[in-house]
């Protein structure tokens, strides 16, 4: 083997290790979503995946492991939606200077944003079991609080600066603001799924994430 | 067997039920706690508490039936607990007439009345492995959004009557800024056991359910 088969090598065994890797998270995130967090096994969503436990294991330590690779994965998914939806949305009615909005644009702006989000009722569903086995297990609670906290910190300056730039800012501390808003939508997913609402995300919130982002927000 | 000996008979076996179902209600309340919801099983509940498994089934037909009877024991206690503080702390400052208070009052007569609350994380948990149960079974998922409904609905009479006795209102509607407060309550305490923070609930609360409950509110 020559220098260069070694060079050109590398990348493409990168390349396919990369797709391994998210062909096992697509089939996590089914599996999980179907039998429960729980209840799945490495070899279940190996299979579900199309490979052997072995290819697993030479990717993620874990059950666990793989969890938090596939929230990393959905948290910069969704951050990413939300900044979309903000430059798409918000920035055209702001500019660059900033314009104060009125209720009325910031209700029709927040709805549009929303409209932009992935369905969240399957990953929200995950999501709360795999925080209650995070909260029985101490070997990953750590590593859970540490996702979280660096989540809605990310959040917190996105949801901070579009404010700004509408010419608003939280009359309570921001961070807490914005895990409110978001425990608002989480509670929003759980009684969807309680009351089998088949109705979107965006329109279940519609009214209720601009009235309290309203409430808890002032004009600069 | 003469007819005094009936009517006699019939309130010592109904405090006799009572005393039963106390008792697996407190055991099972320990193992949910201790196991999980979904691993406890009917055996070991009725084992804890010294009892065979049926007895248990004379006063529950399921683990799911007494998980219910549960929430309800539960409900009632909290919401005392409430009405107590409001009446030990709120009234004597604003009189039968309604008198404004400051922010200082505010944040103080809600510490005051937060710490008459039993200590919620034991609660929270099994509360929210069993909200998992019911996301995942039909068979549970309506009795325990009526359950809930019923819930929020008692808790916004009693707070919206606090807060009108106080000369404030909601500025949302008022069942949605209830559910965001119990939600910060519930966030609370998730974080509480992911960090291993031993203080107590009024405490950790202190400062956050007044900001928000001052947000949300204005003076009438």
């Amino acid at each position: 083997m020559t220098s260069t088969a070694l060079r050109d090598d590398a990348p493409v065994e990168s390349a396919r290790r990369q797709r391994t890797r998210t062909r096992l998270l697509d089939a996590a995130f089914d599996v999980f979503a179907e039998q429960g967090v729980k209840a799945a096994s490495v070899e279940t969503i190996a299979e579900a995946a199309g490979f052997t436990r072995g290819a697993f294991y030479s990717n993620f330590s874990s059950k666990e492991e793989l969890f938090f690779a596939l929230m990393e994965r959905e948290k910069t998914m969704r951050l990413e939606q939300l900044d979309a939806g903000v430059e798409q949305f918000l920035r055209p009615l702001v500019g660059a200077g900033g314009v104060e909005l009125d209720d009325d644009d910031v209700i029709r702006t927040i709805t549009r944003i929303l409209e932009l989000q992935s369905d969240d009722r399957r990953w929200w569903l995950v999501q709360s079991e795999f925080l209650l086995l995070a909260l029985r297990d101490p070997a990953i609670s750590a590593d859970f609080l540490r996702y979280q906290d660096g989540f809605f910190q990310e959040l917190t300056e996105t949801v901070v600066a579009a404010l700004a730039s509408a010419r608003r800012r939280f009359t309570i501390d921001p961070e807490e603001a914005v895990r409110v808003i978001a425990e608002l939508c989480a509670n929003g997913e759980a009684r969807a799924l309680l009351a089998r609402d088949e109705r979107k995300f965006s329109e279940r919130l519609s009214q209720s994430v601009p009235a309290i982002l309203l409430a808890l927000t002032e004009r600069i």
